[in-house]
């Protein structure tokens, strides 16, 4: 079970973070560990500085995979949970206190073929709204905010942890494994298609023409998350999303 | 309440674990920070990595006060909390999860006059059997333990990150609830609408004819129910399957 939870690291850039969220990890006993960076991760560091600090860890940073965007990153996840310190930013979708959404990961986790990815942005700017947007579940630890509520950012590393402990915490151990699956969960990969699908339908029948706020990508992604709670109804919109671009076509100049 | 709360660190070295466990201090709102030492505490050292992490951080280096015995360091405590990774050693004494000390820890705080002390040891050795003798309570923060669970030992700040958060998740006075934004319900007639135009969007764009399965007045409330979590939302949709309908009569026969 512990294997089917997976660490995003978006951005990050301190080798000794990355070490010290390695760490955090293989103490909780997880290990699947990703990247998400637009240049070279520091790599080799990261590990120096997780073998430094613990054996296992350096294990984990071993099987540390990198990929280019989010997209990619959580392609085969079926449950995608956001970090946020929420800050400065107005977010226009709920944002759960940690504690509260545990039930609901460890539920998710239970289930075979399910894959949760947690996500963590970088230490200085946090998860962008983009990023965000290609996560169900926005979770956030509260902190303490003084005057300087503005500036609230947790240490990547101790952040990985707290999130970590708290799934310990919720009875993980004693989580039924769920051997029967309801329903065939849908993954990110499918579910970045009917995002797509969605906006070439918006575009096809002059929707965001019309209303080009809310057809912006990030926008069109929330909605998409909606679409499907089955893998049977999601070919079901998508069936219903290329009618409807094969229908605004024929009507399309040339 | 939070001001009763210290935090003793006992034999700690790294400049960088000890501006940690101060920037983790400040993250959850607490500031008594106390050192044991047998030597001089890098205080310096420590101050300057506080001052590169987070602003609020030095404030509480600033504050911090050097003590030479556990005893001197705990005077004026009225609950002293061991924290231990049980490790190699065969404790005489019940160790308690975390989770399970965090009631009695608040319900003390809660006393007017109290002071409680969190001590946490070096990340090497942790806390010996002497300095645990002062404690009234041991706990425990539970960790993944595989083949090398002698080697079982928490990073210093993300352990007092940890405990500190299972503080404030406890329901702490001041911990910040972070309640969902509430958001306006859909009302049923709204819900209808939005199925009605499904169904007219399938039909126009001959999704129907294709697949009339799919195409179903029951099948198709049920993926109505999907769209639109709030009424915003819920408009979004109804303006999408709108155009949706034009861009398809546009296309249509007479």
């Amino acid at each position: 079970m512990r294997a089917r939870l997976t660490v995003v690291l978006v951005g990050a850039r301190n080798p000794s973070n990355i070490g010290a969220a390695a760490r955090a990890m293989r103490d909780f006993g997880f290990s699947d560990l990703r990247f998400v960076n637009d240049y070279i991760v520091p790599f080799e560091a990261a590990q120096l500085e997780a073998t430094k600090s613990a054996v296992g860890a350096a294990d984990v940073m071993k099987g540390a995979r990198p990929f280019s965007t989010v997209a990619d990153a959580l392609a085969d996840c079926t449950l995608s949970v956001g970090t946020t310190a929420i800050g400065g930013r107005q977010l226009a979708r709920p944002v759960v206190p940690l504690k509260d959404a545990a039930r609901e990961i460890i539920t998710e986790l239970a289930r075979q073929n399910s894959r949760i990815a947690f996500l963590f942005g970088s230490e200085k700017t946090g998860l962008t709204n983009e990023q965000l947007s290609h996560c169900q579940l926005l979770v956030n630890i509260p902190m303490f905010a003084p005057s300087d509520a503005r500036h609230l950012s947790m240490n990547l590393g101790q952040a990985v942890a707290v999130c970590l402990y708290e799934l310990g915490r919720g009875g993980f151990e004693n989580a039924r494994e769920l051997s029967a699956i309801p329903e065939e969960q849908i993954t990110a990969d499918t579910r970045e298609r009917l995002t797509q699908l969605l906006i070439g339908a918006m575009e096809a029948t002059g929707y965001s023409r019309r209303f080009p706020a809310n057809a912006r990508e990030h926008v069109v992604r929330q909605l998409a998350m909606q679409l499907g709670k089955s893998q049977d109804e999601a070919t079901t919109w998508m069936g219903f999303l290329r009618q409807v671009l094969r229908s605004a076509k024929k009507d399309a100049p040339g």
